[in-house]
């Protein structure tokens, strides 16, 4: 008999080509069923939350799989974990409603991008953020991620290639932080359109050095023209932290 | 004119035969002085604050070198991070007094000692943390921590190899955290024997798992005897946090 599992994870994105399955690429998902098909000898399709791009970290990541099996589930999770490659870990596997679906049902998901903002580069953030050693006036920063919250069109902050068909999303919490050296951009919304979160963290880049005010941001949001929002921060400072159902 | 200069570095000590140069091995101290003998033109003998074994870790390390350079301080930060390895950063360099010394001026040094005691093993801390996957009782370790605390000969926690003459070190605090599955022991103390933080970890993983009694540490430290205590911890979990002068 089929069942629904619930899977969580964390993974550093650093040696995969992002989430999704992809033919000739080694990806999170490619990788997780790899090792779920091995240990339940079926062919499994994994529905995780959120197709984060090549690079991109995951802290905390909910996934849900279809399965034929009734082995335990603390033996499948020692299992799988056995099977899978570094870099990407299985937290838990339990048990849920058949009509759970990872992607749909997230209500609200949190991501964190952080910058190393030192001129040396800290060697434990190496790949874990982006390292711009020029200075940021982070008081700019703090302000003008202020402006993101709400729910607007977020055309402005969506780069080609997504699948989006709608571009209306809601952004409940937007705020910086910094300790020592280190930049950290919270952000939580309903839901976040194609490199969303890497051109808001871009465009917080060039308010910190002055390219931006930050009370251009609500007009820059208002144009929905990608040209006049910063740059799409590298994938690497990109940690996707926590969400809910 | 030979002036002396005060270094802050932080490493990432997977890659390197610890800090002492050594022949033949890549070290932080060797990487050190490659990188200013070639900024300066001059062999370089760099003393450092600790001599961190192979595979530990620096958040903070002070380090002093003298040098015949007028070479602007910021000129050669960037000069010497241009030429240092990835995993080694210098994050400050500046002039100080002659009579400054890096190793035997310092106060008191902090060390962290990180366990990862997920079952999955955390993907961030795979370098960073000993990941023991068995259950452990915290609220034991937090209590046997506690008994370091003070001035004691700690032979009992010495690995054969060492230098140090005298036995006896001033332990100012050692307290144990736990968040999510890190668990964190600090310990901070005037001076520290060989391998002394690694097996002090050692042991308390070994109360973790109740083959020893937290009220045991006491006769422990006064046996004076290496095999009454845990296991050295592996390299990996040790980080030189920071130390005062």
């Amino acid at each position: 008999m089929t069942r629904n599992f619930r899977l969580t994870l964390m993974y550093d994105g650093t040696s995969f080509c992002g989430w999704q399955r992809q033919k000739q690429q080694t990806t999170v998902c490619g990788e997780l069923e790899r090792a779920i098909s091995v240990i339940t000898r079926q062919n499994v399709s994994v529905t995780g939350v959120s197709r984060t791009d090549a690079g991109v970290h995951a802290k905390s990541y909910t996934a849900n799989v279809f399965l034929d099996t009734d082995t335990d589930a603390g033996i499948l999770l020692k299992g799988i974990n056995a099977l899978l490659p570094e870099g990407i870990a299985l937290c838990s596997i339990d048990l849920c409603d058949d009509n759970f679906n990872a992607r749909f049902d997230v209500k609200n998901k949190t991501y964190i991008y952080k910058i190393d903002n030192s001129i040396y580069g800290n060697v434990f953030e190496k790949r874990y953020a982006w390292h711009y050693k020029f200075s940021l006036d982070i008081s700019k920063m703090q302000q003008a991620a202020q402006y993101f919250v709400g729910t607007h069109d977020f055309s402005a902050f969506m780069a080609q290639g997504g699948t989006a068909k709608t571009f209306t999303r809601s952004i409940y919490t937007c705020f910086v932080t910094k300790e020592d050296d280190i930049i950290k951009i919270f952000i939580k919304g309903d839901g976040f359109l194609y490199n969303m979160v890497r051109i808001i963290a871009g465009t917080l880049v060039w308010v910190g050095k002055g390219s931006i005010c930050a009370e251009q941001i609500p007009s820059i949001i208002s144009s929905k023209e990608r040209k006049n929002a910063g740059i799409t921060a590298p994938a690497k400072g990109l940690t996707l932290y926590e969400m809910e159902y």
